[in-house]
């Protein structure tokens, strides 16, 4: 699993996540100040989502669109301290859901 | 192969699992407390699906969508205890159906 | 390759693999009492198509859909000793057509 | 590289290829008695295609239809004789359009 | 992670590219006299377009179109000066924004 | 890096080639004595077409269509010896635009 954190994102790199987002997407991006991406296998993506969207003051999107593949990457959409935060959950809570 | 439960799940987790679930889906996303995830080679994964779906009460979903890869996932829906159930019945009968 | 027998499959098993076969499908699913899966390089399965449709009882369906990649998945269907056959023949049967 | 010729291929073999062609396939599957199948790189696969099609008596198709990966197949259909010819110029010729 | 600089691309490299770029590209190839090329994962290529858009003098674009895989290509559109800056910038901060 | 010279090519071979580079196609296969075709990674492809584009007597074409991954085919098309001095120079300069 590969974590990023990008602090005030350039208009670029929003148009570039949108066009991948699809058209379901519910987070308006004109107010974040951060984003937090994570790129791993697709059942451990979605557990991270569910991680990440139980912190506060975010939202997660599935980046990939239409034609997914194994390794997927979210995003985590909010304010710097929420986004480290969420992203500081997803690493701590990670190991709790896997079954042996 | 990889096993996850993810219990009481975000509306945000339900969303991008409904996206890649396609039109088909027969579960009501709403009325479940917790989803099995089960990753594998295609081949395996519709074999754990025929043992999810004989376990009691829990349905099963491909979730890959339209555009199928070698390695899929699929989810098992249903309150905690028969998701666990089911899980646990895959790995007790992955090994039966194997022709060698 | 990988061989896998699902003997009374269950309704959602067959949903999924109704889903993946696209229209062109010509068995009837409500009729069969077993499933032959076999996955492999495309070449291989092409090969294996073949015997399997020569053995007796038995249909044979490509199983991914619109979007192929290297490694298929076929079904065979039919009673669960005609599946069997058919499997059998395949490993049999798998080395002749080899050109070295 | 990978190697096959399947005789007197079934009906459900010339299905899956069929519809794996796409519409402009210019073979009539029924006159033929014999495909030979080559798996590759889709740069030596291109190469092999023009050679078979030099040899005599046969066409060459590509498998694959519309969603292209690294890995290609080729079918070469016509008679029995004529395939095995344009399958034994294919290994013998591989060699010569190399530029190292 | 690739690099590549191309210094007054020929008319041909700029229609591959902009085949590839899809419809919403806000570049206009007609002023530009150099294109960087920055190949690697899909979670590095964001954060990768955020600091070269953050540099001076320059445009980027997601180069893959509609169906992007996990290895992703952006390109950095400008003169060749702001190009090589930006290129510099992204060796230079790349591993800024990773969490460990 | 692959390089293939085909001389001559047949009809067929130019069948599947035109099918797999869409209808942007401005090269006119039917005046071309020989076929460059060279696969690589896109990065390197993009940068391996500038520079047959700016060899005389040759046209570069993007040959997978619409469905790229992360390696591709690039066709260079012309006489057999213009073809030959492109691939030439591809190898010559396949060094000088890479950034350290």
């Amino acid at each position: 699993m590969d974590y990023r954190i990008i602090k005030s994102p350039s208009q670029c790199t929003l148009d570039i996540l949108r066009r991948r987002m699809g058209l379901e997407c519910k987070t308006n991006l004109k107010d974040i100040s951060a984003i937090g991406l994570v790129q791993g296998k697709i059942i451990d993506m979605i557990y991270a989502a569910d991680i990440a969207e139980k912190a506060v003051g975010v939202t997660v999107e599935d980046i990939r669109g239409s034609c997914p593949q194994n390794m997927i990457l979210i995003g985590i959409f909010g304010d710097t301290a929420s986004v480290e935060t969420a992203i500081a959950e997803i690493k701590l809570k990670m190991g709790e859901g896997k079954v042996k």
